[in-house]
């Protein structure tokens, strides 16, 4: 479909790990949803420039419900939005930070509604088909249906996040081309079925023209291979490219993905308010202890949290930082270069196929 | 190792389960739990005049932590026990039985104390030693080492169960010759970790001369081949024999685990105090709601709550009947006899190999 020499996608919000998985061979999906249309006009010009011709997508957050839907426009929203956070909530917060030695805020939370609603990612939409991108993903339920079909206008090929069968159908009935199915392991928003389970249900689900991705705990080439034998025709990847040389994670996060185990993750509502998984730190377990006010609905939760993400960062308390990350964090031990990763994971999926063929003609 | 046919492990209570699949090609392994060392006795006596000389197991738990262990023998610890089962708790139970409508007990519970203990299981292991079993499994840590020797003087090789590499690697230390990495997506009790993180951290973790068997979330022959994609040497099963013709699953069980979707489990201490995997239903809803006491640690959950799971048997509310189940119980959706199970997994199995080389030869 795409020309691509290895079926592996590796979703990154950073554009030169983008640019260096398509140039590797595999397929570099951005995610838009920390860009304003105009800084995402610019990543995007300067992966046209370096991606060599070689193609890339764009992926989005159009969530199908969240608060706010018809709150007017993303200025308006955003205002009315910030008026509904209760105060319980921002004195749980500063609280919290105080314990933790974190200095108060200087300055005013600058941008705190992300791409995490229609009225923020329909110009994202709009800037990217711009470009040549050769994909349009999407996350937390089915597109609008005349997003799919601009992007099919384009001749685009349109991508959606499903962690059910019933989700998956869904996102078939607006004409999505490709599901990518995500296991409950996967790092940021997931759901609860694992990988092993979803990928045969929704391969059966959907129709024969609708390609299957496999997504959640895929980051060696065992992993690749054991989607691909629950039926799927590629992998979808985003923890692992995280702690490449090329990534802009932010640095205190870093040595904590790298020394983490597969078990030192959690799915919680604590970062954006729809359960989402990553590093279990003193922030998961505060926001889960018997004195937190529970968590606000999206994009509440992440306006409320924006600011404090920022100001821990500075304060160099390293209990409370935390970051989007799967279960595959346990093997993410090394730092190595995007196309290094992407090499690694074609030879031992071959080495996981020969194997396969030798137990299987021996049994 | 075994001589079987087919590296596919099936666990079940029941001793035709074992044998059918014994027969088949698999092997059966019998979980000892609800049996008194006599009962345990003419099980393996039925299984052995019935299983046609093919190679069996039997599963029992020694957890390695649990309430109790040091409060004497099997009688005087559920004496004690007993006594230390709060108020509070029978109180909440009983009014949540009341609200369905189950009524009140009219004889005293029996047999509560499960072999969920080294008083019980020890006495379970002495009589399978007797028997001709190949195989001997216990689950919730590693066993003692006394009893992988013993099992080892009787040309018995010892599985033990684990939910994560550093699991497997105290399993390893006390001389168990198999390990079976059990995902998260798995019934009964389970760890975090999913089955596509965990073979490999396990396999890459123990050394070349321990199995790995892939288990949580395997029911179909693509996710036997996915196991052994990952690293693992074979399949262990349990959940997908609840619904096989030969099976004794109680009657008011069975339509529910028919009718589930990979959604409709939860991961819950509702049952035994420790983390297990079974049908969210009212009985999950009420344990987690704010009324919920909270859980008892092992084995006091499960002797508070056994009698009043037979009275719901016993009720005709369907509301509260729930059972220990993986997320594969999305795909066990027809009673089919074990032995066409077995095969319809390695039919199954021998098709994704097939696509997959396919696949990869094209590429």
């Amino acid at each position: 479909m795409f020309g691509i020499e290895y079926p592996i996608f590796a979703f990154s919000h950073c554009r030169d790990v983008v640019v260096a998985v398509s140039r590797a061979g595999g397929m570099g999906v951005l995610g838009a949803l920390y860009f304003t249309p105009e800084e995402l006009e610019l990543e995007l010009k300067w992966i046209d420039e370096h991606v060599g011709g070689k193609p890339y997508g764009v992926d989005v957050v159009m969530p199908a419900k969240y608060e706010g839907a018809d709150l007017g426009d993303a200025e308006e929203l955003l205002g009315k939005l910030q008026s509904m956070i209760p105060q319980q909530h921002k004195d749980f917060l500063e609280g919290l930070l105080a314990e933790h030695g974190v200095e108060p805020s200087t300055e005013s939370a600058d941008r705190v509604l992300l791409g995490w609603t229609d009225q923020t990612a329909r110009p994202q939409v709009e800037v990217a088909l711009k470009h040549p991108i050769a994909l349009l993903a999407n996350a937390l339920g089915p597109p609008p249906a005349d997003v799919v079909e601009l992007a099919h206008e384009h001749g685009v090929k349109v991508a959606g996040l499903a962690s059910s069968a019933h989700h998956a159908l869904k996102q078939e009935a607006v004409g999505v081309d490709i599901i990518v199915a995500q296991g409950t392991e996967a790092g940021g928003h997931t759901g609860e079925v694992s990988t092993m389970v979803l990928i045969p249900d929704v391969v059966d689900a959907v129709g024969e023209d609708t390609i299957v991705l496999a997504a959640g705990g895929i980051g060696r080439g065992r992993q690749v291979a054991a989607g691909m034998a629950l039926g799927a025709e590629g992998a979808w990847t985003g923890s692992i490219w995280l702690t490449v040389e090329e990534a802009d994670t932010p640095e205190q996060a870093v040595p904590k993905l790298l020394a983490a185990t597969s078990r030192d993750t959690v799915r919680s509502r604590a970062w954006t308010g729809k359960p989402a998984r990553f590093l279990k730190t003193a922030w998961t377990e505060a926001w889960e202890s018997e004195k937190s006010p529970g968590y606000l609905p999206m994009p509440m939760q992440f306006m409320l949290i924006s600011d404090a993400l920022k100001r821990i960062g500075r304060s160099g308390d390293g209990e409370l930082v935390t970051f989007p990350v799967g279960q595959i964090v346990g093997s993410m031990n090394q730092v190595k270069p995007a196309a290094q990763v992407v090499y690694d994971l074609m030879e031992e999926y071959i080495e996981a196929i020969e194997r396969l063929n030798t137990i299987t003609n021996a049994d």
